[in-house]
């Protein structure tokens, strides 16, 4: 894909707290892609520039190119702040805010996130998912879940989100996994009949969430469970624990699931034991399509 | 208290996975204190022996010493593994597991923990502040919660613990306000009313705990939630969730709390929030009653 990259009409960036990722586009395609550690979290304002170079200065010629980006490189301590739009709101508002750079080739636009004051959430860089899909499918009037470190639920009508919210569930799973007491029992390997179980438990008797988790090592202790089954308990307890919160946006709807696939599986499962048929969709596509859509408002504004 | 140490009867030792406590005990009063940071979680095998005559020695005649500890230093991982008891069981048993030493003047006995097969869950250290406690209350009948890193609820009666619950929500709290997002959130103080109002809402809707974490961070960006009121509330909604999954314990009982001053205080707030009117005991003087009663066991065993 290299030389193709040459002739790229744009640059697509998806830059988030820990990860730095960018496509050189043809259109709406992606004809070379680049990735780095350099997420928002790990970089000073006058290292954005500079990580940015790293992974697309092979794909810049002489001419001006057109770089979109979202995600929290737009947040206070990102590159330069895209104020929120506040819910409702069209997830794909035309709006963008552009970044000072000292490399005169580069032009690039900053999609805003979204805030929600009541109850206070707010998101950056699922709403360029969201818009993704939308583009797809205008119509479409339902339930969006996009998993990862912070899950979001995003109630969608009229190609406005309405409302959402955001479940720790990812990151409270990396940190008890891995940083709590029960790294010494949760290993790898996965028991899909224990994840099936805990989901449901943690469904039915969401308030005895807190008593859940020490029963992990306490049953490692006494009747070797093992690590397989309970990595697939502590993930079925907690995301067991999110759908019993986040019952008001799913229960009767239509869902779609925005997220990568192992993970987006697991929500599946849970849900389609709930008696949902949600459809997965690719993040990575999601977030091109949404890219491009930007990018099209800004071809449109131009010409 | 130096000098006075030299004539000791016995050392009382908690041992724990991240500290090593030694108090030089004249019958059932403490004459000297130290401590380290050499908990069973830092020792190799090989290590418990010199860690403890690091702190112990200036305490050593000629004489045999008898050492009584509890703790993690009695599990798989520590010194020398105390098997449990299982519960229903007296807190104190009188069995105790001996520690091989190479100084001859050691004679160390280690306190064996409980664990409770359905629901599955072990205790060590908390099974001796327990017996420390009931040794000046033998008639006690009701619930005794010790908050910490890992929060014990247990129910007690005719002198034995039946049954108990084990809380990670000290872990909880630790990683949430200093390892994940919230951590840009929650900072120092406290803010009383915050606390009340998080647990009175956790413990009305405990099914939306994992809705009420990442609100932290993002009334923090949205509406200037700061340090102390946030580090009250996150404690607060884990506090509360505790209350919801720990309810039947506590529900009409009379209720102990042993425990360190400031978390002791939050427990005795969301409690009398509830209607209820715990006792609190100071936890280190509930650990050397224990380890006193263990040691007149050994004592009333060689007379």
């Amino acid at each position: 894909m290299g030389a193709e990259s040459r002739y790229a009409d744009w640059i697509a960036v998806d830059w988030g707290t820990s990860h730095l990722r960018a496509w050189a586009m043809r259109q709406d395609k992606p004809v070379a892609e680049s990735a780095s550690e350099k997420g928002m979290g790990t970089l000073e304002r006058s290292g954005f520039e500079p990580a940015l170079l790293d992974l697309i200065g092979p794909w810049l010629g002489q001419d001006r190119m057109t770089v979109v980006a979202c995600g929290m490189v737009g947040s206070r301590q990102g590159w330069t702040e895209a104020a929120y739009g506040a819910v409702p709101a069209n997830p794909m508002p035309g709006r963008m805010t552009r970044a000072e750079t000292h490399d005169k080739r580069l032009a690039v636009h900053i999609l805003p996130g979204l805030k929600q004051d009541n109850p206070a959430d707010v998101m950056r860089g699922e709403e360029t998912q969201i818009a993704g899909y939308l583009a797809s499918a205008p119509r479409f009037d339902g339930v969006i879940c996009l998993p990862g470190t912070h899950t979001k639920w995003a109630q969608i009508s009229a190609g406005e989100v309405i409302s959402f919210r955001t479940f720790m569930t990812g990151e409270l799973f990396a940190l008890l996994s891995t940083q709590s007491v029960l790294r010494h029992t949760v290993g790898n390997g996965w028991d899909e009949t224990a994840f099936a179980e805990a989901v449901s438990d943690a469904i039915a008797r969401p308030e005895a969430t807190a008593a859940r988790l020490f029963s992990l090592r306490a049953e490692g202790l006494l009747h070797g469970l093992g690590p397989a089954a309970a990595r697939a308990r502590l993930s079925g307890a907690l995301i067991g624990a999110e759908l019993a919160a986040s019952r008001p946006y799913w229960l009767g709807q239509d869902i779609v699931i925005i997220g990568a696939t192992g993970l987006a599986s697991r929500y599946q499962e849970a849900l389609a034991q709930q008696g949902l048929a949600p459809r997965t969709i690719d993040a990575t596509e999601a977030t091109l399509a949404g890219l491009t859509t930007a990018w099209r408002t800004l071809e449109e504004a131009v010409t």
